[in-house]
């Protein structure tokens, strides 16, 4: 049995929500907290009124909106994703997955549907992380991963306390932020945010898990000499030693997983002077593929070719390990959900593992939890050339909206 | 005929300066128009107006000490250096040299001695360039290499207008900041700021001239996508291809000339988040050797290595050429009058080309030029670290006296 989103419908709600802080080139710069985020929930609660759902807002701002189940026992089906954006980010990322759990509820009300397990939808407080640290925040404080009371002292780059600008803009809610009731199951639509999907001409993504990560900073400690007088061979230059390890860096992900990916996304170097040999030097690596093992043979690749770059240069080195996450396997319930949904309607799909976050790691480790990709154009989000066509969205929305239906009736 | 400076006397000189500004740690922090520099024109001044040299101060700060020979027609013999250092720098630099020259009138005043040729010793204004930019600046004016107003106008890190610190320490004299006279010669005495002697075994260096320089920077353009889902071989990344030129930076040297050295000091890279692909990444070479066509060909091997690096990873460049200073070859004359005052001294010396650039580089356009290094163990310099026994600043000093009483003698 499966259900039919308004396609027409769908589209002119995502220009809708696509018009409060669009930008002027057709992007969507609604940062968290922001009077775009404020105005943005105005409508969404609107909308979930008029569907009729029991709205509701938590201490963190995260907005629910739930529809009654045949039985009111059974765990709640919770579908939704995030409304705010990167600064000059793209109108798809994760709004589209809130939309289409709004459209999944329209089209339930319009038919008449009653489905056994309660159906609940969600607006997940600051997942970007661009204005307040850290990203997937609302998901995290509701799943227990981060204390309330530290991320409410979170400040931004002008100083500004989240807990102040959650209640200026008049979304610190009175109910705790934690789960209220027993949820069944978690489905969330986003863009891929990569190219796997368009490469291989698929058009809906079924993800089976999110990719793992360590991050963490390498520093080494030279001598800051003349650049003039001091010959080669007595120089520990501490950025010739990182950019060997940055160029190892590059060439990791051939040696190990076939979707492992390494970066170094950022380099401070000391004095940074045009003639003087630069004494310390620290940047990072990020490294993440689906398997821990592979992740931490590559972190360990890592650490050995700055030993051997520092060796080589002659300067101390140093390391420093800041996030580690293991990749998420989702649950075979809601895999086989998306899975069915996108056979029954006929999509060109693939299975996919996600190389970016979501609110869906936090929601994993509560619930079975699943996700559904639409494509992304060239790979391209967080930027206003983020792209994906209204036919891709609808087949993406109506997929989710399917799997949730089939997770809702079981 | 040779002088002998009286060593006790000299030693005793170098210390009185090196309280001037002194640091806890054995250094000198004596900035340029700080207060600690106009102690040291103070002492300065005391110590040549007790030689009875007729003292004038240029509208640059630049300060001499004028001392007559038999024949007023003659072309005067200029010697000296500058008493500035960087911050926390060491005793020797350039204090020793302007030490050394106020030796030489001492001796020769102590003896009785007329020359044939006047002297003149001075104490150049900001030969550092850390506090106001551009290096040798008095040296600079009074070579006509730049303008006075825009000199004037130079501002430090705090705001300070040049011009305004000048006549605030009371040093901004009434003499025009250019030659007054005709001059035969420059002579300067120097710490080597490199290895070179001591792996020699040398006592003194016969200064032959100064290694040009080409300086510029590397902009790569890539784009800036998510560290996650982008996978390796869909991304630009600006920052891969900078560290694949800086190794090869690196490496210049080791295929051109013996002296050939090439540096990065320098390296900014946007937007500069650890889980983003760098964009933006600029930095720049430091390519020196005494022989211009090394240069330039060493240049064009970083460009193309830049060529590479942007087909590689797929990103656009650009380049910007900021600075070229041609390699200096000092006048015969003043290299004769170094080697043989070592030689008669018995001292053990060797011809070296200086790494570094000195006031004697703007001299070098008006008159004949020449230099005496000092050894620098382990080649430091601007740091408290650098350190030339007594035994060796003497006889760098003596030869610097003997080498400017030969040339105003001839």
């Amino acid at each position: 049995m499966s259900i039919d989103v308004d396609r027409e419908r769908f589209v002119e709600t995502m220009k809708e929500q696509a018009d409060i802080g669009g930008t002027e080139d057709g992007g969507l710069y609604r940062l968290t907290l922001s009077e775009e985020d404020k105005r943005i929930r105005e409508w969404f609660t609107t909308q979930m009124e008029e569907e009729n759902l029991d709205v509701t807002v938590d201490e963190f701002g995260n907005m629910f909106g739930y529809r009654e189940g045949r039985n009111p026992d059974a765990g709640t089906v919770l579908v939704g994703s995030h409304l705010d954006s990167q600064p000059y980010g793209g109108i798809y990322d994760g709004a589209m997955g809130v939309v289409a759990a709004l459209e999944l509820v329209r089209t339930l009300n319009e038919e008449n549907i009653e489905t056994e397990r309660p159906i609940e939808i969600v607006n997940w407080t600051n997942e970007e992380g661009s204005r307040f640290q850290p990203a997937m925040q609302g998901s995290g404080v509701w799943a227990g991963e981060h204390a309330l009371d530290e991320q409410y002292a979170q400040t931004d780059a002008e100083g500004n306390v989240f807990e102040e600008e959650l209640e200026r803009i008049g979304y610190k809610g009175s109910v705790p932020a934690e789960p209220q009731k027993e949820y069944d199951s978690y489905l969330e639509l986003h863009i891929e945010q990569g190219p796997y999907l368009a490469e291989h001409d698929a058009e809906v993504g079924i993800v089976t898990g999110i990719v793992g990560f360590t991050w963490g900073a390498i520093t080494f400690c030279g001598e800051a000499d003349h650049s003039g007088p001091t010959p080669m061979h007595y120089r520990s230059d501490a950025l010739v030693a990182a950019a060997d390890v940055i160029t190892q860096i590059r060439r990791i992900p051939g040696t190990f997983g076939e979707r492992t990916v390494g970066t170094t996304g950022y380099i401070d170097a000391k004095p940074n002077s045009i003639n003087i040999i630069p004494e310390e030097v620290t940047f990072t690596w990020d490294i993440r593929d689906p398997d821990p093992d592979i992740i931490e043979a590559a972190r360990e690749r890592v650490l050995t070719e700055a030993e051997y770059a520092s060796e080589r240069e002659g300067v101390d080195w140093e390391y420093e390990d800041r996030m580690w996450t293991d990749p998420v396997h989702f649950a075979d319930k809601c895999v086989g959900a998306v899975a069915g949904a996108t056979d029954r309607l006929g999509y060109d799909s693939m299975r996919i593992f996600s190389g970016a976050g979501h609110d869906a790691t936090h929601m994993h480790k509560l619930m079975d939890t699943g996700m559904v990709f639409s494509v992304s154009e060239n790979g391209k989000s967080h930027s206003e050339k983020e792209y994906t066509s209204w036919a891709d969205c609808y087949k993406a929305a109506n997929t989710l909206a399917n799997a949730a239906f089939e997770l809702a009736t079981e």
